[in-house]
């Protein structure tokens, strides 16, 4: 599998799909947005911070771990980092394989992962 | 909920992304791709048709019962029908929803319930 790990203080451009092969069956793409309300708070964005070395070589870990499990043929992974306004995406996560259930199983679990064990903060 | 089903004998365009408020934390996009190898066969695409009517109906019965499990904001469904040659999309579903395991899960009910419900046929 190849993976791509991606951090830029811009606003997310989705790259184009380029299919490595022709047996790719499924393409799932996440997006993670900001949302206004949190814990009743209205916010107008979220400050993202990261430490990128070691979150590079977490990120890199889950998904070899995950790849085991799920096998898949790429995935591409932006985190925005900075302040991301209410509305756009703070986070991309694009998937292929073969079959669908790969690339979902990877993707939920990737997102879970990320959340639980990858040093990225935000903050309002 | 709001769906919008789509059939369409051209390459799949993809619609580009609105959100309908601010409170949406999620969008999840799937693209089911032609494979070259079907059961050790070598094809150039497959031949999808599908009994339209009857096809809305079901998808909307479908994506209600699984917004009143999973609730979603928004359902994007475009099928190709006709001839799709190897590496292109028969299928885009986009769903955007407050928080990502709502989306995640009706996606893939979603697509499961498509291949074992619905009137669409495929030939090679």
């Amino acid at each position: 599998m190849e993976a791509r790990i991606i951090f830029t203080h811009e606003p997310i451009i989705i790259p184009p799909l380029a299919l490595p092969s022709r047996e790719i069956g499924a393409c799932l793409e996440f997006q993670g947005i900001v949302r206004e309300l949190e814990q009743d708070r209205k916010l107008a964005g979220l400050q993202y911070e990261a430490h990128e070395p070691m979150a590079r070589r977490h990120l890199a870990r889950i998904f070899e771990e995950l790849n085991a499990a799920h096998p898949c043929a790429e995935v591409i992974f932006i985190h925005r980092l900075g302040w991301v306004p209410v509305g756009e995406a703070s986070l991309f996560v694009r998937v292929i394989s073969a079959h669908r259930g790969e690339a979902l199983q990877f993707l939920g679990e990737a997102v879970n992962r990320l959340k639980a064990d990858v040093p990225i903060w935000k903050r309002s």
